[in-house]
This record gives C-alpha cells, sequence and structure tokens, in this order.
C-alpha cells in the first residue's frame, strides 16, 4: 500500500509500504477514505533531524473497516469509523473516566508498529475501545466536519473545557489555526459571552469571526495583553485556551487571564519552561494537555450531525495522497489552514 | 507602641515605633491579643539585604478594636475580630466572586503603609471588608485555632480546594510546616479517602497523623515519588497540595499528580519557572495562589468553634512580643513548628 513518510525536515514522500494487517486480535485494519495534515505534523516538518528509515505521518483519519481481530466484540467489516488522534483500549482506569489520553495501553498512529493516518490503511490498536462508527455514508457532505472531530475539533474543545469557558464569561482564543478556530467554536458552545481571538491572518480572522469570535486582537505581545486588557474592563479573560505551544503564546495567556481564571492549555509545548509568578500571584490556574478526542467524539458527534458547528470548514484545501507533500508545504507557507486528504 | 521589626537576615527587632492610628474613614485600629510568626516570614529572616529603615512584620493577628473611622460601618469598638492576611475592601469585584487576595484595593501588613502584626496595634484599611467579628470571648481557649485561620489555615484550605480534593479520592500533602499540617486538616475535612504526607520531621509527622494523614512519605526526591506511586497503585495522587514553594517539592508534586489531577499550589514560589512536561502531556492542571482567607474564615469558623477541626495544635510555643527575635530563630532551627505571640 501507499503512505506518507517523513524522512527530515521539508521531506515528505509518499511510498509503498507494506500492507496494513492485523497483529493482534483487538485490532482492526481500516481502509482510510479522508485523512488530514496537522498543525502538529508541522514541528517535524519544521526540525525533524534526516533519518534513514523515516517516520510514518498523520494521525486524523476516517475510513471503512477492512477487516477485524478475532477478539473485535463491536466493530463489522464495511463500517465507516472515525479514529481518534490517539489510540485506547477502552477499558482502563483512565479511559473509564474519560481520560483515554491517559491509557494505560495508549498508542500513537505511526510509532508504536502503528501505521499512519496518511496512507491507504491503517492497523488499528484496540479497535473497539478506540474506533467510533458514524451513522452515515462515506461521501456525506459533512465528511470534513467529522473529520475535525479526530483531533482539531476535539482539541479545540478540550482547551475550552480545560480553560472552564462558562457560560456569560469572557473566553480568549490564542492562535487562529485550525485548533485555535476549533477553540472558537468550543467556547461559542459552552455559552461564552464574549470570546476574543488573537491571531494575525485576516482569512483565519474572518472564518473565526463566522465561527463566533466576538473580538479580534492582531497585535503581539505586551501590546496584544493591553488590548485584551480594555477589551475586558481592565482585568483580562476568565478562560483563555492556549492554541499554539510557543513560549511566547503561553506568556501572553498567562498575562490575558483574569486574577481567578484559567488557561487551558493544548498548543504542544514548544518551550522547556514556564515563568510561574503571572500565575501564582493572581491565582490562575494552567491546565490542558493531549484531548482525550474518543471521550469527546460522542459528545460532539450529534453537533456535527445536525449542523450546528461546522469545524470542517478549517479545510480550505483538497489533496489526493500523491498531493500530500505539497500540502505540508502549502500549510508551511500559510497557504493554507489544514489540507484534508481524499483517498 | 511597640512592634516587630527586621532590618535583614536574621535581625529581628522588638522596638518603639509611632502609634497605630485612623488615616482613612475606613480604617480600624486593632489592639493585637494574639499574632503568629508564619513560615513565610523566614524567607527575609534567611534572606533579606541589610535595610536603614526595616521591615515591619507580622500578618497574622486577632485582637480588639480599639477606634473605627468614620465610614466604618459594621464594627464596633471593643469587639473581638481576626484578620485574615490581606486586607480587602470587600466590596470590588474580585471581593465579590470570593477572590479577596485579588482585591483591587488589596494591600498587605507590614508595607504599603499598614503596620505589621507582630505589634500592639495595627491599623486595618477597610475594616468592613477585612475583618471578621468573632463570637467568642477573648480568653477562649480555642483562640489558637480562631488565630490560625488567619493564614495556614485558610492557606491549607485553600491548597486542598485548588486541588480539587474530592471524597473518596487520594490526596497527597507536600511540606509538613504549619501550613502542610493545615492542608492534611482541610484534605480530611473535604473527604480524601486518603491521604499522605511528604515530610521528614518525626514531631511534625506525629501531628499530621493526628490530623487525618493515612500515609507518610519520608523520602525526598525520586525515591519520594516512587514511594507516593507505589501508595497510589501505580498511578500518583488525584490532588496534591504543594505547601512549600521550593523548586524541588514543586517538581514532586507534579511528578506524584495522576493523570489527570490536579496541584494546588500555596507555597510562595522560591523559583523562576516551572518545567511543563511533567504537567502537559499527563492532562495535570496546576492551579492555587495565596489564598482568599477572607472567604475561607465565615466558612472553616463553625468548624473551629465546633471544635471539628484543630488546627491551632500547630502553634507548639508561645512567646510574649519581646521574645519574637528568638521566635523567628526557634522557627528557623526548626524548633518549633509555628509561634504563638500573647500580647
Amino acid at each position: 500500500m501507499r503512505a506518507t513518510v517523513m524522512y527530515g525536515a521539508g521531506d515528505v514522500r509518499v511510498e509503498t509500504v507494506p500492507d496494513a494487517r492485523l497483529v493482534e486480535p483487538t485490532d482492526a485494519v481500516v481502509r482510510v477514505t479522508r485523512a488530514a495534515i496537522c498543525g502538529s505534523d508541522l514541528w517535524p516538518y519544521k526540525s525533524m533531524p534526516r533519518s534513514q528509515t523515516g517516520r510514518r505521518m498523520g494521525h486524523e483519519l476516517i475510513g471503512v473497516i477492512d477487516s477485524v481481530g478475532s477478539d473485535v466484540q463491536t466493530l463489522k467489516v464495511g463500517q465507516l469509523v472515525v479514529a481518534p488522534f490517539l489510540i485506547s483500549d477502552g477499558t482502563c482506569e483512565f479511559c473509564r473516566e474519560g481520560l483515554q489520553a491517559s491509557c494505560v495501553h495508549g498508542a500513537r498512529y505511526g510509532s508504536d508498529g502503528v501505521d499512519g493516518g496518511q496512507g491507504e490503511a491503517v492497523r488499528v490498536p484496540y479497535a473497539d475501545g478506540t474506533l467510533v462508527v458514524l451513522p452515515v455514508e462515506e461521501d456525506n457532505a459533512i465528511m470534513p466536519s467529522l473529520l475535525a472531530l479526530t483531533d482539531v475539533m476535539s482539541t479545540g474543545h478540550h482547551a475550552a473545557v480545560s480553560a472552564r469557558v462558562r457560560p456569560g464569561k469572557t473566553a480568549a482564543v490564542i492562535g487562529d489555526g485550525a485548533v485555535g478556530l476549533c477553540g472558537v467554536i468550543a467556547a461559542k458552545r459552552c455559552g461564552a459571552d464574549q470570546i476574543i481571538l488573537l491571531g494575525h491572518h485576516p482569512n483565519r480572522i474572518a472564518l473565526g469571526k463566522q465561527f463566533g469570535a466576538t473580538d479580534i486582537v492582531s497585535e503581539r505581545g505586551d501590546a496584544a495583553v493591553e488590548h485584551v486588557r480594555e477589551l475586558t474592563g481592565g482585568f483580562g479573560a476568565h478562560a483563555v485556551l492556549e492554541c499554539v505551544g510557543l513560549q511566547e503564546s503561553v506568556l501572553t495567556a498567562m498575562d490575558i487571564a483574569r486574577p481567578g481564571g484559567t488557561v487551558g492549555r493544548v498548543g504542544v509545548p514548544q518551550e522547556d519552561s514556564i515563568p510561574v509568578g503571572p500565575t501564582f500571584w493572581k491565582n490562575v490556574s494552567v491546565a490542558g494537555g493531549p484531548a482525550p478526542a474518543r471521550a469527546y467524539i460522542p459528545e460532539l458527534l450529534p453537533d456535527v450531525l445536525e449542523g450546528r458547528i461546522k469545524p470542517g470548514r478549517v479545510f480550505d484545501r483538497v489533496a489526493s495522497l500523491d498531493e500530500v507533500p505539497d500540502g505540508y508545504r502549502a500549510m508551511n507557507d500559510r497557504e493554507s489552514i489544514k489540507v484534508l486528504i481524499e483517498l
């Protein structure tokens, strides 16, 4: 089969790899019909050291079940399924608590001996625990929004949940990438009254406004902090959704949080440590981490199916599998917010 | 009047200072009957640069109202009052939300032109907002426990609230100082099933056990982390109360928090920044800061008055005002957990 392999910064190839196949009796093999390139795929695209063996890429996918192992109970060949960006067994203590991102048998696509999602097929371990069956046809027009549930919408939702967005309160979303834009959707869905989007890109900001952003802050650093304070009676935002991960944006997040407020971090941390003063002295909590997408997909699915939220609008480019390398380039060059891969 | 002044590390004196007096119409002057030396007073005791003018010390006090300004509404001369360790106006947005530690008119004893608590009398700004009237006589035997509400018990409670201690769950308390010991009381009061106290001092550990600690971890660093994991099925504690403030203890707090758990920080931070990896990847929240003691005193007062909690037991030495310098020495040398000052 063919799949995407990264060999180093800027070097993404689509190659023939061994066919996905059942290994464990709890596995399923999924024939991928839709996949995506993630903002987090751009970190290795910018910095990965050269590798002889390469790294299989992709962790967002929808597909059709091709085969199931002998222990798979709930899934059948031919079902359309959506895969959260992490694998989870569905039965451990953390899975039962809804924190599947900490599953004791957790694994990632593209490592741990698991195929990457940007390919023709994927072996999915713990298929019963991981996959969610979709009650729609494969060519449904809402497929982009369903695909967004695999990661960016669940991650934006996790930022809102972690930041404790509450009805009638102020939320600030840092980052106008796909996750930040989904964070705007999530903040609105959680009832925030004022939603301040911090971002710099006109097309993304325009989409953010359509998603529910009430105010835009396009400055950076101290000027951004000052502007948010002006918009919030001098105090800052109750809930801050940090959807970037860079040191500067984390500092901004802590600075614009109102005393007693909460920062929900979902941007993959690119820095080693954070200064604690700004949070401690004003009793600001810092929460968040990898989203338990497996818990959120069933929660968010009705809103997607019934058209109340349309996170699929973050996809502004469609690529074939062969066009994936150019999709990376386009996202890295900010020509595209997020690329959907049709197989 | 006489009051405590610190002139540099190790140099604490009791001196004649200008009498406390009304300045603003919202002030009250309180004649101090009980005060205390705080663990946080030991930070300057260890490190304060030499000062010509000195620094007035103390922020925990009970006393009798001596005079009130013309705008004071709720307090009368002769009433016995307890003062939380921060001054708050009682009317601003944050005070109304119960976060008096972020009062927009907030001030500290011993600075901002306010007397220190370790003296014969104190001018209390925003007296209506700050002081809580005590429904007991001045010589009541529970006076030490009432005095503990000013700071250490409220701060231990804030650690438990910030760490989201829940009934039936595991709490770990880092630090066997007065705040940590009050953290044990608070964790038990909030319903924790298992309470692990991390500390090294036999007499403090003994008191911690009486307060409700179910397990003791006396190792440090990695060995402490390993021991807590053993005690918690390998996962760590749901709620971690960080009651020290040193970099090492903060790192331990993050390491022993269970995935999805929360660290409640109340130890005054002695480090500049914290590594984020341990918290982000396991979705551990870090919360806490200066306790809104003014909100907690009314909440905790019935438990003290009715004898359900006895935080005053952390006081293991009584000193006169003249003996305050030796009280600092005794606490710094770990001869005493906490010194109560009787005036």
